[in-house]
């Protein structure tokens, strides 16, 4: 028997288009003679839907593709996800479905068990738990369908369920099982993944062959790597990362085993891979092709530009070079060096009278007050206006350069620096924006070597730099990492032999910032806990701040 | 026995101040020989405490309250709500608990069972269900427990639940239930809770008390209006709305009945009223005092300004009137008479000149690209950079003016008009922005009668009127609320009478603006589905766009 893994990249919405991609890889793996075709979690949809699914009219267009396919599956076995209707009165009112289509019918569905609702998930706002397990026979094997997370409460010191979906199915003594998923990127996902499909084989011992999606659906980045496994629990295939692939296996040749090929993984370029793929699907999903950024000479915008030259192309990506009176000379040359290497169009504005027509004005309501942060924003806001002037007159979406580091403790201008339709690299920590820096100028230098080895600055008042007001990032990271990732209270990160001083304030600056990220762009994920949807703090909160 | 219900406005994460609420409660209701007290769902800690829950610390701290809480019931009995860890390793980490304190002990814990995971609500992202329904006795009377939701599913016609835990109860025959909830104001909601509580008490013939909170957290206006039900149905008490109250029932006379008090209601009244709470427990709870915003002579910026003005005192606001090339005289002359009436300070700031200066140096690159909605934006944009550096100089937050109608169409300028700490009407159709003015204008002119007669217009270019490019609002406003609110597909629409094409451009409208909605401030919520947290919508997705 032969099942084809059909890795694709979905479009939340469009079910045309994902209509189109899953017809063109059926007819491809009926070319390969493959008797079975595998797609991912919502397929018909895209994953995830959000609330687009308390729509009728959304799911009766789900229940429209599956129709469609239906059709398409006299020659070949359809496996794909979609959501289906709960026709119970109580409870939810839907099921996260697996559909098995042969002969132009429905012949099996298999519902959801374990709803994901925490971090970036909220399964359990739309959906009911299965409570039937049952198995599909196909050409004389038993196959077990299961939906993404039902795999994932095994091999846990702390499992979140109290049920295991694929234990209610082994008294059916099931072949093989295939899982089809939506499972997205962070950099240490995919060894977590690999765990958990060793510990399924083991368990079960049977073959499984889990179907990911790829691509990126607004901040969500899915990585694919979709896996198919022996039952030995061995790594037959690893499929690729970041890219569409529809690959037909042989079963009985996984069965026997003996073969074993897992993807190279390296954090930093994961992350540089995930975030150049997110920047296309963003762009490429709302339909738009050119980005626009402000190009200062520092490290953050020169890392976000070379990501956009690389997911857009040198010929959609423009930079504005917006030196104030408080800009070094080196710094717009660092930020000429640059553009100039990579050919791409830019444009210099000096800010000075525009602040001045600002101060004018301002003057008769300020008075004598002191030059403080008031007018640091007024030129991060001026840089603002130009950018979005130019996004508005020529189409081009804003990028946000702001890193993680700095949205954490609130070290950005609202409606200034944190303007932009898209954060790139604000899931990347300071300490990880100079390693992907490294990273890029591994072959060639590509971003100046004084734009990496000068200490940070905004730039916003005479001889200002991040280290006046902000520890230096090797010390501000690992406590941000230690509250943000891992929920760490403060006692705790004291007691790991962090300043206690330090420690609060930095607690603190993050808690009273919840006002701005809540304002701030969607922040493409690529670390276990993104700002932004995964991540739901109160803001009139009052807890270490 | 005499039962005080304790309707307090509870601040999260704010442990000291909340328990110091509770003491001086506790004080009250025993200098009134109340038997026992009642305070709300999660009340040690504030409700909803989102993603603190996955702080330990949190955790330890709402236990100290707990821990507190007990020393002082030795006279009195305390029913509480507090997160409670869940000592096995399956399932979530927590459950959401009612406590029973007496004699200085924990006598009773009971957790939730229903875990509302839609709207506004997470809480399956944070909690278990209880699998144990249990009574506790005091003084005789045997005490069913519930928490919120748990009397929500009895009288629905499409129950979201597959378990009613008072029916669990049932075989204990309890004499009395205490029902502790946060349960968030919109207009329709005190009906709604009303029926539902008369449903319990004909269902299982028993006295309850419902203790609610009060006070805004952030974007949810809890409005409490607390109520003692008598066992016939009738609604013995319905407590105050909007206000704290602390009141101590006798339950013979509860159980005889025959006593029926419920509040007035009125929906524009109780908006305006929980607009004014939520500005209020904003500034309140962020230690802010002082506001500004931009005053147009609009009608939304009128009414935004009224509000505040109530909510913080005429001596606690500022506005800006800031006149461009395209104002009309009659705009800065309404927003003078408006601010003249209030006696609130007002500063003049025309725009022109800073408005010249971005063209000037903007001029070479647009070149003659004809003035469009760039020019347009750059307006409000400048606006937006005046009224935050009065907020950045001076200490006053921001509060946004746009209305529900010109959030959902995407009316309105990202980083210029869309600016501020906190939308105020974002959750109020145009209509009813109208209605308010009404409401406010009854007994005296307050906001200028030309401001609320003539036709709307944003003045960004010469003659504009919002007409121009939107359909009159009293055709808007429908299509918008059957989609919004009522989850209505455009068939559905259309099919009620409206115009295809115009259906078709407005839901339309509503999805490609999400990316605007995304990065704006929080939404007081007022109606059963606002913009912000309760909604979630994909950005990148292709439905209906």
């Amino acid at each position: 028997m032969k099942i084809c893994v059909a890795q694709l990249n979905y479009h939340i919405g469009n079910f045309e288009s994902n209509l189109k991609k899953m017809m063109n890889a059926i007819e491809d793996a009926k070319s390969q003679n493959a008797d079975i075709i595998c797609f991912a979690e919502l397929a018909t949809c895209g994953y995830p839907p959000r609330d687009f699914l308390e729509f009728d009219d959304f799911i009766r267009l789900s229940n429209e593709s599956i129709h469609q396919l239906q059709k398409m599956s006299h020659d070949i076995a359809i496996v794909v996800g979609s959501p289906s209707k709960n026709p119970r009165a109580e409870g939810k009112d839907l099921y996260n479905s697996v559909f098995f289509l042969y002969n132009g019918e429905i012949q099996h569905v298999q519902h959801k068990t374990l709803l994901p609702t925490y971090d970036v998930f909220d399964e359990y706002r739309y959906f009911d738990p299965a409570d039937k397990f049952e198995v599909v026979s196909f050409k004389g094997k038993k196959i077990a369908l299961t939906v993404c997370e039902d795999i994932w409460n095994i091999g846990n010191e702390n499992p979140l369920y109290t049920i295991c979906p694929m234990d209610e199915m082994m008294p059916h003594k099931p072949d093989l099982m295939i899982n089809v998923s939506a499972s997205p990127f962070s950099y240490s996902h995919a060894e977590e993944r690999l765990h958990i499909l060793r510990c399924n084989a083991n368990r079960y011992k049977v073959p499984i062959f889990y179907v990911n999606q790829v691509g990126a659906q607004t901040e969500l980045i899915f990585d694919g790597g979709s896996v198919v496994v022996s039952p030995d629990g061995v790594i037959y295939e690893e499929m690729s990362y970041f890219v569409e692939e529809n690959k037909v296996f042989d079963l009985e040749s996984v069965i026997r085993g003996g073969v074993k090929k897992e993807q190279p993984k390296d954090k930093i370029k994961d992350i540089h891979d995930a975030l150049v793929l997110g920047l296309q699907d963003y762009f490429n999903k709302l339909g738009f092709a050119k980005a626009v950024l402000g190009l200062s000479g520092g490290i953050d915008s020169a890392i976000t530009l070379v990501l956009a030259v690389r997911a857009l192309g040198k010929d959609n990506v423009r930079v504005l070079m917006m030196p104030s009176q408080f800009s070094s000379q080196h710094s717009l040359d660092d930020a000429l060096v640059l553009a100039e290497k990579l050919g791409i169009y830019y444009n210099i504005i000096p800010i000075k009278e525009m602040y001045d027509s600002f101060m004018i004005h301002l003057q008769p309501i300020f008075q004598d007050a002191p030059f403080n942060v008031t007018e640091e924003n007024i030129q991060a806001r001026i840089r603002g206006i130009l950018n979005m002037a130019i996004s508005n007159k020529f189409g081009n979406i804003l990028l946000n350069t702001t890193n993680k580091s700095e949205m954490a403790v609130g070290y950005g201008t609202l409606y200034g620096d944190l303007c932009g339709g898209l954060s790139v690299i604000g899931d990347v920590y300071k300490t990880d924006v100079y390693r992907l820096a490294a990273y890029i100028n591994k072959d060639e230098n590509i971003i100046p070597q004084n734009t990496i080895s000068k200490p940070p600055s905004a730039e916003l008042r005479p001889n200002q730099k991040d280290s006046d007001s902000l520890p230096e990032y090797d010390i501000l990271d690992p406590i941000l990492y230690k509250y943000i990732e891992e929920c760490k209270g403060p006692d705790e990160i004291i007691k790991e032999g962090f300043d206690e001083t330090l420690v609060k304030r930095i607690l603190r600056l993050v808690n009273i910032n919840e006002f701005k990220r809540h304002q701030t762009a969607p922040v493409l994920r690529v670390t276990s806990k993104a700002f932004g949807v995964g991540r739901r703090m109160p803001i009139v909160g009052k807890y270490l701040s």
